[in-house]
């Protein structure tokens, strides 16, 4: 792409300037912008309507599976977060603390939610009786906080959405099943409507949550070759049980902790979508999780307006019948070309260009957002084609970035060739013997943290022994360990 | 009823302490419960599963006329509020307000937005250019938060939920077009889903809302007479726009400030539709907007339990084929009669039991919650029958609550009926000649307010002219004013 073309869409290259032509993307996008309050984002119509279909797809999947919403304070006492040792160490810095009811200055304080597992835990504690009353598969829709000190449009924002599941159970058994079973549900919706192919894997200890006895993710790798964690499962054992005293009278008569689990995607993803997926014009969204899958612009002249708009509308509404979220660019004082650009920044899957010659010869231009070729289309055809050609559109960009993610990922058995990988951007496979402070120090000289210990089952998980790329001691976890740098 | 009855169903009568009969009911029929942060409740599952409801049905209605969703940050810096003065005033004693970030003292404390016009408003001067842009048609789903001095689950709670909506317009015609039309969608939504007769008014000047130049609410009468605002709608003329300097380039090519509105309905109308549908049993819950509007309690034996819970799930299935809600209560442990009390108290519309020789005689037992009646419905017909059994559950239920409406509302010419009809908890039709003093008086003699004077097409809103029952001066509305006590 020449520059001339690059500043039509008015984003920097993704290739030369991958930090900036993302902040852009997401402006020019219309998915967020910058609010007045430190480190929060606003987000707007559009990824806003990104967002809502990946919260009532989870909502819905949840509820499949037998889990309720409930809706907690926002507010917690500040002296729950101390309860549990490791959760107070983590989130301590990051807490934004109201002191203040009106003129009333608050003897205790109470911080704004960074995760709820502490007043969950105080509530199970007076809802808990017997085992009859296990499990508790509970989800809470909202919005989390806190501090950031550089804030990046949905990747890293002072406020952020998610739907964070707490589950007890009645053994550790029930619970490590719930830890995967939702870790798989995270990876089929990655996989299958947001196109994004992610490693399932357990985390080492360094990196589990705070709180945590094991932590699960899946990692997903941007065009920059970074990682983004994109989904979190947690095993937490008894600790929440014990700190907020969740017992239960068990089959045995006799009084138990619960184990409890919790887990959560948040809007964090979104970054995910952009920066997996988009390319030198701007965003590319997957079919099945586009606002708009479909936009008509009708090509008008000033004697022809409305006949061409009740054209477009037609065919807008056959489309939407046939079960496609469609727009109609009726936008005046701005040429047809703006408009294919912009819609190509918004990364709106399939253009159809809709003028009077068409009309006249019953047929229609389509365009994919990946192509720059035009297609011509006969009229009676259009709505019977777009499934199919939806779908083919949305495994394309999935197949392209596990290539991507395939291509990007390189084994080493020496700490030289790991330095250089990471240097060059790479997902680095090596062995590690599982000491933090190897792990420490390697991000202290390369950058590059653990990203996780896939799943057996997963893409880089076979089983595999061999001995520490950094350490040269015996592999802690019988496989490779993906390394790389991370968002 | 007789005291054992009552005590059956573990709730106060509702003729004798309604008070108290609305804390039990709520919290036995767990919809919420208390929370360990002052003046904030938890909503359980089943609390949740009616306000998800609303809010979904709230939010697709939105978006079916243009609206789009949005999320602004909960924290809104202090000095916004204090930008539309009349707004501060309301405000300020209300206010969470966070001085702390980790360790860091805020020198520019933030307040979670007890509404968000202020930040909203600031967002807009940056987005806006031309006359192009408009309308914003903006909303926000999600909690916002005032400080509430006593705790009343679901009516006053320092945390509450809701959808407020924003939207800039380039003229008052406009601008008032869309606040009627958002107090319409209030209105029907409320009698038709949540089966709750309103009425549709426009506020006094003295029950403004907070910087608005006109409020229009919808108002309903409880069990107790008391009335419960239950949405409102503002017209906020250019107050926050020039506040927040949200100008725009005009079809004249001057400079103009917008004119806004927003409107909400919240999680308070839950305890609207507790009160004004709930009996000495518990709650009742409109069909339309039952979270369970089929439970099927199959009447086991030990020999016996699978081959009922198969039957059970077989008519379940079929039921939920036809669209309906259904609950099958497999529970151990407890009684039937244990089970038939719980789903009454939880305001389930229709039972349907299911025992060994209903099954061999393909037949089942039908039960409204609102009938003593058993009725035996053959096994082939229930799922024929059951839409129609729901639509006359949903229709009665208005048609009881319209009927209490009307009955418990007088019309009187003089203060001293007035206050006799006031004191025997109804609402009074009368005339009133506008003077805030005079009605600030009236709530200081009654602790009745005004509710709202009736648009001209609604119940109680015939033109009307006559002299103000306080001060005796000409009536200020051309029409008979709603008064009441108020939640």
């Amino acid at each position: 792409m020449t520059d001339a073309k690059a500043a039509q869409y008015g984003v920097p290259l993704q290739s030369e300037d991958f930090n900036e032509w993302y902040n852009q993307v997401v402006i020019k996008a219309d998915l967020a912008d910058y609010s007045p309050v430190r480190g929060c984002m606003v987000v707007k119509p559009y990824g806003y309507a990104v967002w809502e279909r990946i919260n009532r797809d989870m909502e819905d999947a949840f509820r499949a599976t037998g889990h309720e919403g409930l809706l907690f304070p926002t507010l917690i006492p500040m002296n729950f977060i101390t309860k549990e040792a490791d959760h107070v160490e983590g989130f301590a810095p990051e807490l934004f603390t109201v002191t203040k009811i009106g003129t009333e200055v608050l003897e205790e304080p109470y911080v704004m939610r960074p995760t709820s597992e502490t007043i969950i835990g105080h509530m199970w504690a007076q809802w808990l009786n017997s085992y009859r009353d296990l499990p508790f598969l509970h989800y809470q829709a909202g919005a989390v906080f806190r501090a950031e000190l550089r804030t990046k449009l949905f990747l890293r924002t002072a406020e952020f959405y998610w739907q964070e599941g707490h589950t007890a159970h009645e053994n550790e058994g029930e619970a490590r099943a719930e830890v995967l079973q939702q870790l798989d549900l995270y990876h089929r919706y990655s996989r299958d409507v947001l196109a994004l192919p992610v490693i399932r894997g357990r985390k080492t200890d360094s990196e589990r949550f705070a709180g945590a006895v094991e932590t699960y993710s899946i990692e997903g790798m941007m065009r920059d070759g970074k990682a983004l964690q994109s989904g979190t499962s947690h095993y937490l054992g008894q600790n929440f049980a014990k700190a907020f005293e969740v017992k239960f009278q068990g089959r045995d008569q006799k009084e138990h902790y619960v184990h409890t689990t919790s887990w959560a995607i948040s809007s964090r993803i979104i970054g995910a979508i952009i920066m997996t997926h988009g390319d030198d014009k701007g965003l590319r969204l997957p079919p099945r999780i586009a606002p708009v899958q479909v936009v008509i612009v009708p090509i008008t002249r000033k004697d022809n307006t409305e006949a061409m708009y009740a054209a477009a509308d037609e065919l807008a509404a056959e489309l939407a019948s046939a079960g496609h979220r469609v727009r109609v660019d009726k936008r005046e004082g701005v040429s047809n070309g703006f408009k294919y650009n912009d819609w190509e920044l918004k990364g709106v899957p399939v253009r159809i260009e809709l003028g009077p010659r068409d009309l006249e010869a019953s047929v229609v231009v389509v365009k994919d957002r990946d192509s720059d070729a035009k297609e011509t289309v006969s009229r009676a055809d259009v709505v019977a084609h777009m499934q199919a050609r939806l779908e083919r559109i949305q495994q394309a960009l999935y197949d392209r970035a596990l290539d991507f993610l395939e291509e990007n990922t390189v084994t080493v058995d020496t700490y030289d060739d790991f330095k250089a990988a990471i240097e060059a951007g790479k997902w680095v496979r090596a062995f590690h013997c599982g000491d933090p402070e190897s792990e420490k120090q390697i991000a202290e000289e390369t950058k590059a943290k653990t990203r996780n210990v896939p799943m057996d089952d997963e893409l880089f998980g076979e089983p595999e022994e061999g001995v520490c790329v950094h350490t040269g001691k015996p592999s802690a976890y019988g496989k490779r360990v993906i390394f790389g740098r991370q968002y």
